[in-house]
């Protein structure tokens, strides 16, 4: 344990987004600047790196697939630890919990998506297919690697979806004991489902969803329970993997476009974080991709925050205080009913981290609207995709920013697909059942009348 | 259209495995031999190809993730037809239909289940990780590409899961038409959302199952619809993939044992196949390795007339004679109650070649108990991976197997988990409704109690 305590204090540490505040990534539990009350981010000592060269070479030859049966290093069989030395270098080797994700497809769009969108050059990660069916795998192998090496004992977050399938599953692979609170009432065998089979303990409370977040925060504010929500910064690290996976793809270069749906805001600030490391390391040489973060009109106070603020004025460069100046606008918001109910989130916990990412890469948000999002679902059904309707808000936003002009003809762009639609069988079906057909009876014929055969 | 009818009229032809006619894939559309009614298998001309040093040289090579980016090549972007030379090696290039399938994880077992399972080196593939989330995709693709190459224009079956899942997306994919047959009110949503999300007819008819399987038999022979089912020897073409993913893992090594679900047959024939090819190539050096069918208890057929044939004096080697033998011991069977629904079969169309491979191979058939194929998903649950009822067929007659001596301690297996669990979460929650602690308020202290935090 020594030598992983010398690793934390020195080496990687936490510090405040707003006033700078250190603290030990060992000893923390509660997640908020003692100081200010703002968020924490991973820091590494970044001084004894490779050059960028050796690293790309490292990187590739992690990711040859074949024969790495006789291989156990999780740096050859994780799609995130591939990219240890800029996730979390420090941490020893034989801490590191993975359930072999982060291996994930990266799709050109198939025609019907490509003719719904317009006239870009789109590509899809698909997070969906992961060990638990969500993005949220390549931020949870980082978070519960940390966790194990920094004896905790108890793991737990209020999520009713991807959140606590992560969690349950990986908390189990570390031998970790995990919880998940839901309110009464407001949850589906699938929601069951995955927490269950992965023996986490599901706490149901006769309360709103908003009890129960405040409750798990009083958890880990007081009872030393380890947040496995967006509010631990570890897990952004292991996020910041979507990047360099999106980046080795194209022989490490940068598409001029990430576009990802926004609920808590962990992904989009993680591809900020990324983004910015890899401009660093290439000396400028890899920058200039801008962030689309997107949100539905059920839920969309960033976006509409983001509206308001840059009026009718803007001219398509973001001026010094910006950042400032948005953070005064920002009104959280009453949430509305959506499909998309993994991104239905009024006051995003990392709202400051993802606008921060959005304006220094001279991005923009946009809002998708709800039959635009379901109907982006269905496109990409037709192209033989099945994804949850959250990736539906990614690719909607991103229509309406190729149509406002924001994306130009021609850009390159790569939309997180951040779910599998196993996820979210429900609402994919409502608006299919037009293709379905109950016939009177058993006869061959009148089933191939029924499809024009006969 | 020219090449293709010569490459199929010539290179790669149909054949009964029983009495060995020959029938043209470009233009046979009902998949039983007009001589005898038994099922055809693919035939290739491997006179011309290259050497197995070279062939496994240009696997590897594919096999390489880093950078595929640039490349629109199917056999880089895809873990089937990455091994194009030996699956359907005359095919043209711009036939083939891909969702970029079969890049699937191979893991060495959690310690839960390796510890359940008995002393063996286990390892688990996990063909969940697909496009549609279950091994059809890799039969899929090619069935699909063959399809459009020989111009069908209407695919169908009567499954009510993965197989009308796989046909479905990869329809879409190609532009082909598509239905699936259901019997009324056997339907969940889940059963529903995939066909309909990719665009599919579903027809749903007032009969059984048995029912709906007639009218899909009868529009195939008299409509001329193409099979999705395994009827449709091409699938077996891509299921081989599973073979050649696990000997290029392995590092051109093969296990002692596969081990897998028997439902209707197809993975098991295609195993099959696979192994003697290897060993033809390899020339008998990639040779030895045994395959263990295993089915539930309520739907056993083909391990009972097994058990029935090889009575008490089975010395562990075949004798020959043996496939003729066991086609008189075989009876149908009325099935009964089980979770693995996907596997509930009394009368495997595909049981000849399934018997066949297992025979050939020195293999072995076993029966899992429900609770212990149910128990089996539970122990995987706990190492975080979330299977389907099928996978835990696998493994609990792998168990079995172990403890009757079949599988010796220390030998190496890779058993093949079929679908991803998110596709049957009805089940998986029934048995861990004792973690779900409904409380009475909101409090936190009374949440940190319920956990032992407080």
């Amino acid at each position: 344990m020594t030598q992983k305590k010398a690793f934390f204090r020195g080496q990687t540490w936490l510090q405040c987004i707003n006033c700078g505040h250190k603290a030990d990534l060992f000893l923390e539990r509660k997640f908020r600047c003692p100081v200010c009350n703002d968020l924490f981010e991973v820091q590494h000592d970044f001084s004894q790196l490779p050059s960028f060269e050796d690293l790309k070479f490292l990187f590739d030859s992690r990711a040859n697939m074949a024969g790495i049966g006789n291989s156990h290093d999780p740096k050859r069989r994780s799609g995130v630890w591939r990219f240890k030395e800029l996730i979390m270098p420090f941490l020893p080797d034989d801490s590191i919990i993975t359930l072999g994700e982060g291996n994930v497809p990266i799709i050109s769009a198939g025609s019907h998506l490509r003719e719904w969108v317009g006239d870009i050059d789109l590509y899809i990660i698909l997070e969906g297919m992961t060990p638990t069916g969500s993005f949220k795998d390549l931020g949870g192998t980082v978070m519960i690697s940390v966790a194990k090496a920094i004896g905790i004992s108890a793991i737990g977050c209020s999520s009713t979806g991807d959140t606590s399938a992560m969690a349950a599953a990986y908390s189990a692979a570390a031998g970790i004991k995990c919880f998940v609170i839901i309110p009464e009432g407001k949850v589906t065998a699938v929601q069951f489902a995955q927490p269950l089979i992965h023996g986490a303990k599901v706490i149901i409370l006769p309360g709103s969803f908003d009890d129960c977040m405040k409750v798990e925060e009083a958890l880990v504010r007081e009872f030393g329970a380890f947040p496995a929500n967006s509010l631990n910064p570890t897990r952004i690290e292991g996020h910041q993997a979507t990047v360099f996976l999106i980046a080795q793809h194209f022989g490490w270069k940068l598409p001029n476009w990430i576009a990802l749906p926004v609920g808590n805001g962990s992904n989009c600030s993680s591809v900020g974080k990324a983004l910015r490391l890899l401009s660093e390391l290439s000396s400028g040489k890899m920058s200039g991709t801008r962030i689309l973060g997107c949100q539905s009109r059920a839920a969309d106070p960033l976006a509409e925050s983001w509206r308001v603020l840059m009026g009718d004025n803007y001219d398509g460069e973001y001026y010094t205080g910006f950042g400032q100046a948005w953070q005064e606008k920002f009104r959280k918001k009453k949430v509305g009913e959506t499909t998309a109910t993994a991104a239905r989130i009024g006051d995003p916990v990392s709202r400051v981290k993802v606008m921060r990412e959005i304006i220094s890469s001279g991005g923009a948000m946009q809002t998708a609207e709800e039959n635009e999002l379901n109907e982006a679902v269905a496109v990409c059904g037709m192209d033989g995709y099945f994804v949850c309707p959250q990736t539906g808000i990614a690719l909607a936003g991103l229509r309406s920013a190729v149509r406002e002009g924001w994306i130009k003809k021609g850009e390159t762009v790569v939309a997180v697909s951040t779910a599998s639609g196993l996820k979210f069988t429900e609402s994919a079906v409502r608006d299919s059942v037009k293709n379905v057909i109950s016939l009177n009876d058993c006869k061959p014929e009148t089933t191939a009348k029924a499809l024009g055969l006969a």
